[in-house]
């Protein structure tokens, strides 16, 4: 897989996005109605849709559902990668119930919580364990990534426990920098610093 | 304000968090130690920092608190701005329970939503109103803005009655790409994006 920039992944999933939810399946798209759609510029477009090796028909466009399959390959959607969330809060949970998950190759496995009136419950066929169950799991299946959306003040508690589990990938939905060992990788989903870059666009 | 790039914000962003949650309030700490917590590079932890106008102590580092509150002064987080959240389900809830927002100069209102089961209950003192109220709120208080967390099937439907009711912004959390008149503007949250930029970095 080519190495794309995270602007390219982050353009070519909103393509994805548009393709799978507004545009009509056996029909063409052109880049001029996906630039005006998503406020860009249509040569701009039309570059990113080459990398992906679709053609557009002279005066119709690209076909819909070509060009969504091939924005899947480029962006290796079939690679799977396995998950557990730790914490079914209200974020987790919405997490858990995010079907398109699934399609973008994301199969979150198990929800993990200490609170004992969620544990033994499901999100959407998901069990919701006990967070002490976490390492006897993560031996016998050897799932090293978790998505954290524990509660600010345990977060860095609870990434204690999951790295001593063996935890090698948080995916982290709270605030909080953690301290892990160099072996470790975080990545910070920082819905804050989303909001102050998007606040000069808003009314006041 | 300067305008600052978006890789900035990111970055002050992740400092003030750090201060926030995990450096003791009374105290320093040094470019070395924050570049350490987020594998970043001292340097540029210190050219971030010169642009707030923070100078460090030697050997000592910079006075957290000060630090913290020159970040919050560059970052704008006095400049509030009010929204509605429109969708009240986990995603929805879970933002309206983010006590962060707060501080970062966003008030979520009011929620909305059209299950009869949670209208007239409230989120941490939030009302969630029938989303048929949405115009007549909006008419009333003049708020332009709203956060956007309904399932994707109502998605369109949805964003064109807020539309209607005078929304100029829309914070999207949905993965559905909105038509809207140029007058609106849309900030789309990516989380599948932003999951496909980081896939690489997880264990398989």
């Amino acid at each position: 897989m080519k190495k794309l920039s995270n602007k390219i992944i982050n353009r070519l999933t909103l393509y994805h996005c548009l393709l799978k939810y507004s545009a009509p399946e056996n029909n063409c798209i052109s880049s001029v109605e996906i630039a005006e759609l998503l406020h860009l510029d249509d040569s701009q477009v039309r570059k990113d849709i080459a990398l992906c090796g679709v053609l557009g028909r002279q005066k119709q466009g690209y076909p819909v559902t070509e060009l969504k399959q091939a924005i899947e390959k480029e962006l290796g959607f079939s690679t799977r990668k396995e998950v557990f969330i730790v914490g079914a809060g209200n974020l987790g949970t919405a997490l858990a119930l995010f079907s398109d998950f699934k399609d973008y190759g994301i199969d979150v496995l198990a929800l993990f919580d200490n609170d004992p009136q969620k544990i033994g419950q499901e999100v959407r066929g998901k069990r919701i364990l006990a967070l002490s169950k976490l390492e006897n799991l993560i031996s016998r299946i050897s799932i090293k990534n978790i998505v954290l959306t524990v509660p600010p003040e345990e977060a860095q508690k609870v990434t204690d426990y999951a790295v001593k589990c063996g935890v090698q990938f948080i995916w982290n939905f709270t605030p909080v920098v953690l301290k892990v060992p160099q072996s470790v990788t975080i990545y910070y989903e920082n819905v804050v610093s989303s909001f102050l870059q998007m606040r000069n666009m808003m009314e006041s």
